[in-house]
């Protein structure tokens, strides 16, 4: 961690700095007049995040008010070829040339789609991550992955490319529900088990209806993926700690998309993953009982249950194989060996993932004292 | 340089190996079995090379007999977002893993899609490049610039990213016919201009039609494009020598294809960009007079005369204002100092351009006697 300036600070994401703190919009006010003074600046946003957050960034960053805006609807059906072809034509006839910066303000659709754009628009033009989102702030602004989604496969297209900048301004959460917080709280949880016992204790602690009382945890989980991010840029070993939880959950959330209900966001798959993973872990005899049961008491407290239906298995299981991380038949799980401490590259098999979704499907209905 | 595999050698390319002489495709096989036995391999080409190159290929690839074969249609129009998107689904499809090769047997259409497919699928896969066309094997194959068109512009959307092998088998020559053969030849002499003045005497007294003696020529060019890539992977400077012809060779082409009449060639276009930018660098007061009239009469010897419009000027400008190596409304050139020695970062007027054009159509239309 570096000092910045007064009221912020500076960590590094593979080269990328990560800007924290009070002061965060003040260093992109800096940055920009030291660095991009003389380009042109397009900001992409969705129409929320247009009408709530734009004044407040361009009210703190005076240098962007000229910016050209570009909008996109909210939601991730945004993520796609269509919406891509697009903002690739409307930069091309704005005439936008390599020097052009690209500034996302949103939450992860904004950050994915903004970075996939960037990374291919003339072979590549710079882009800042303004997130606006919890789950934004805390994961998917930091580290590079950008993508988009095809055929109902989530982030099937995209690259690993580090943002200039991202810059963390916990005040964009006031217009936030609460299903929204909660959608950021299972990675900051993550954190906590894949990395660090404290932060989990900390967060599992928090009000979340406090967001005084919320920014240091958000800070601290920003530098948490930032620091793992740093040790290993292109996703070929420290970086999978982060998966804990998403193995299943990307598979349970892209099963949730193609049934006729409301589809779950991003955290509350990752929460049902985390509950199965963990109890993988236990079954693997990684993760003492005790901790499991902890974990799964927390996410219940948190989470409402997700419907998991036994004849989803297949499917759940086919989406898996389609999943980038694995690679053939053979599922590769990040999985706990003591809250703070995950453990990467454990081989589990079709089987065993299908006893843990049967164990999260009965927990659920029976609640947990039933629950192996 | 060096040595490799009995009848090749490999030299490098930022990273990427570019293995050269009639025992590229053996070291093909032997990568293969080496390297990617067990994985998935997924071979795309167009009409034509699959007809007229695969079986060739697999004779000396027997590794690759077993591939998955996927087909576009020859020519620019492939390189689309649409046929991106069929192609990315098709591998989704299939349920390629990030271990999966793609494997581009094709002209620079083939090896700039497939390029940017590997790319941006499931945020990248390898892919090996088999250059089938004269243009591919001494220029597109090479370098790791990939990309796709939209809106009537060449390479808009693309990324930089090196290939994990580009394989140069010369005989593939053999069905190509003179048109297609000159449009490589064109950035062969380019090569001798910019950085090889023994090069260029050899290219123009070269004779086409004898594929012996054009095998050690166009190893030559791979190794003078690969050696200029390997000192500038990213395009910052060194890799700008290779713009000669360029700046206002794309710009002719992209109007030759709004226009009725067939469009150039590449190689064409750059063939009329090349006497334009010879002409500008002895304007310039850096190339002599007498270097300019000799390149002027090599590229009138072997190039059709193109006609331009003098209305035709406004939208060339335009056009070259679109370009990606261009900033803000500066020309940057790479213009000629003698044959042999290109100088990058020259700044022109829209008015000089404009001459330049003035002077290819004079010239073309008068003879080289009232070149000036």
């Amino acid at each position: 961690m570096a000092a910045g300036r007064k009221g912020s600070r500076t960590v590094q994401a593979a080269g990328s700095p990560v800007v924290l703190g009070p002061a965060a919009l003040a260093a992109l006010q800096a940055w920009t007049i030291a660095e991009a003074r003389h380009v042109r600046h397009f900001i992409l946003g969705d129409e929320n995040t247009l009408r709530h957050c734009l004044p407040e960034l361009q009210g703190h960053v005076p240098a962007l008010r000229e910016a050209h805006i570009m909008a996109v609807a909210p939601g991730e059906r945004s993520k796609s070829v269509d919406v891509c072809h697009a903002l690739w034509s409307h930069l091309a006839a704005e005439a936008a040339d390599r020097q052009a910066v690209l500034i996302a303000l949103g939450g992860g659709v904004v950050t994915d789609l903004a970075g996939f754009v960037a990374a291919t628009y003339k072979r590549g033009i710079p882009v800042v991550n303004v997130p606006t989102s919890l789950l934004g702030m805390v994961d998917a602004a930091i580290g590079g992955k950008n993508g988009i989604d095809l055929d109902g496969i989530k982030n099937v297209v995209g690259t690993i490319r580090q943002p200039v900048g991202t810059y963390v301004h916990v005040p964009f959460l006031r217009t936030l529900g609460k299903r929204e917080l909660m959608n950021g709280v299972a990675e900051m949880l993550k954190h906590g088990l894949v990395n660090d016992a404290k932060h989990w204790k900390a967060v599992c602690a928090a009000a979340l209806h406090d967001l005084k009382a919320l920014e240091p945890l958000v800070l601290r989980s920003a530098e948490i993926k930032a620091a793992i991010v740093d040790e290993d840029p292109q996703d070929a070993d420290k970086r999978r700690l982060l998966n804990f939880g998403h193995t299943i959950g990307h598979a349970i959330e892209a099963r949730s998309w193609e049934s006729p209900q409301r589809g779950l966001l991003h955290g509350e798959a990752v929460a049902v993953g985390m509950v199965c993973e963990a109890w993988l872990s236990w079954r693997s005899e990684l993760l003492a009982r005790e901790a499991l049961d902890e974990i799964t008491v927390v996410v219940r407290e948190r989470y409402r249950p997700h419907h998991l239906d036994p004849v989803d298995h297949h499917r759940i299981l086919q989406l898996m194989a389609n999943d980038k991380k694995n690679a053939d038949d053979r599922f590769r799980f990040t999985l706990l060996e003591a809250i703070g401490r995950g453990r990467i590259n454990v081989e589990v098999t079709a089987a065993q993932v299908s006893a843990a979704l049967d164990h999260y499907r009965l927990l659920m209905r029976d609640g947990p004292k039933e629950a192996v």
